[in-house]
């Protein structure tokens, strides 16, 4: 059973193992990174990456008292959101206070003995005393390699549904491994605690004896940002046409809540579909409070392969503190239906 | 076009109309207990009816200072859920500070002029100087009766899939018309807001000559009640046995975050499912922040015809702020699996 997990992503550049530059990948590096702020509280700390790692470190070291510089080398943050969803994130990041530079590199370090002190991109350099790296996980495929075991182009391990490899007897699970994405229908690495369990669970049952099966994921995680709630599943633009299917999409904003109610945040909703046949391909949400987690009807909706038009009459639940009498996804469905 | 919608059930007793008692099925209800309410706060009000209106109704005055009593003819409040469920949230409302008398049916009012003094039930005198009357609502189907429409024995209107009745070119929607439920199969009539929402929208692109169709419901439905969220969908257990559907049912306890995230609160998920073929009949939710609309999924899957072995790996949204690694949904549906 390979269960060799993922690691890091980390440029080969000089300085990189400086005091003061960490990952976050591990409860030991979370820990680290938490006793080093503890002991000496950073004034300025400069995330390199705009995914799930460096948005949520941003949110903490800002509450902790910190000025935040985030830098990323594309034009948006969150790569797994189109980018007009990603812009409406990133306006609220500002609002909160953290230095976002987008489209810019990180070009290297400059330390004072073992120490950081700046963060030099193609366009400026950036005091810092703490810096931390987020720019995703590879998963680690090198024992299976190194068997002979096939390794995918994704860079995971390749696995049936029973999670048995390519060698028969050897299973492997988690992030170190392909998952099918039932929309696309083409392998993925996606490093998610929920999926890595599901895998887990899978591969146990059958190394015991019994007969279970992982179909496969719908690509759907969810990040919390300052009072933001951030969600995606399916396939976002980019990929529905990496994938060669037909798409269209569509974006509402609409209130969490009844518009009279206390606590109606705001809430993004956007979906991705086939104009052609009416399928949902995708959707994505930024919102307030009550936001995020509507991205399971869309993912259940992924799983069902259901159509816009089928999912406009789904019955969601409905109470004025909870919704509108149109659930926002509903409001998006119906919006979308009228395009097919 | 009907769209008569439904009258609160009143018991034909004398005092019905005194002064101080209420019912709450329009704005216009709503506006006049509140202006009561504010003019002379409450000291004693009694509520006759433990669904919806009762339970909101509790929760909102006792936060205005009142003392509350809830008499309930059955066995357990929300008669919608499962008893096992509805016990979890009486014990609930009775923390919360609520007198709830189970079993006990009203009999009579005593009044001094024409104002409401006492509630007389089976079993004690209830001095009351304010009384609502939370018993249900009946669909408004007089019209249409006269008229030689049809009327189903749920008491509805009866409309086919494009909410036409038994008479061309007449159509309905909304509370005075039945629904098909699409795990029965069986008419019902359900006075939501949502329903209506969906069946207006479907009658009018139909009269205006589009095609639309409205395949029916699940029997959704949320309460929130002081710090709790109540959900249900599709068939609670006395449904089913009156469905006639084999069913069986599994009860798990969880949390709505990661265990370790503040604010992870309590949430109860119990599902009811076919042993036979695995299908999903329904289920119900009682929870803290964050619990209720969880039902979504559960509904969602019901319109898909999913059985619980599909749903356990369901790729639902995960982040400690969020949920488990496992949401509550999969937990429950891994376990209805293991009885299939």
């Amino acid at each position: 059973m390979i269960a060799s997990g993922a690691s890091p992503v980390l440029p080969k550049i000089p300085g990189i193992n400086a005091r003061g530059v960490y990952t976050l990948s591990t409860l030991q590096s979370g820990i680290a990174i938490r006793a080093a702020v503890d002991h000496t509280p950073p004034r300025q700390a400069v995330l390199i990456g705009g995914g799930y790692i460096g948005l949520e470190m941003a949110e903490n070291l800002i509450l902790r008292g910190t000025q935040v510089t985030l830098v990323e080398k594309t034009p948006q943050v969150m790569n797994t959101l189109d980018p007009d969803m990603a812009g409406l994130l990133a306006e609220e990041i500002r609002k909160a206070g953290v230095t976002l530079y987008l489209e810019e590199s990180l070009q290297g370090f400059e330390l004072q003995g073992d120490e950081i002190r700046t963060v030099v991109t193609d366009r400026r350099t950036l005091p810092a005393d703490l810096v931390i790296m987020g720019l995703g996980v590879r998963p680690n495929a090198g024992l299976a390699r190194e068997a002979g075991i096939p390794v995918g182009e994704t860079g995971g391990v390749k696995v049936n549904e029973g999670m048995e490899t390519g060698m028969p007897g050897v299973w492997a699970a988690g992030n170190c491994t392909e998952s099918l994405h039932l929309v696309s229908r083409r392998p993925v690495t996606i490093a998610l605690g929920t999926i890595a369990n599901k895998q887990g669970r899978v591969a146990g049952i059958n190394i015991a004896g019994g007969q279970a099966v992982f179909p496969g994921v719908v690509g759907t995680a969810m990040v919390k940002v300052f009072d933001w709630e951030v969600a995606r599943t399916g396939l976002q633009e980019r990929e529905a046409e990496e994938a060669g299917l037909p798409f269209r999409s569509v974006k509402i904003e609409a209130r969490t809540r009844a518009g009279y109610y206390p606590g109606a945040g705001k809430i993004h909703v956007k979906i991705v579909f086939n104009p052609e046949n009416g399928r949902l391909l995708g959707g994505q949400i930024v919102g307030q409070e009550g936001a995020g987690k509507r991205i399971d009807v869309l993912a259940t909706a992924l799983h069902a392969g259901m159509t816009v038009e089928e999912m406009i009459n789904l019955d969601l639940g409905y109470s004025p503190p909870f919704s509108p009498a149109w659930d926002p996804i509903l409001i998006a469905c119906r919006q979308a239906a009228g395009q097919v």
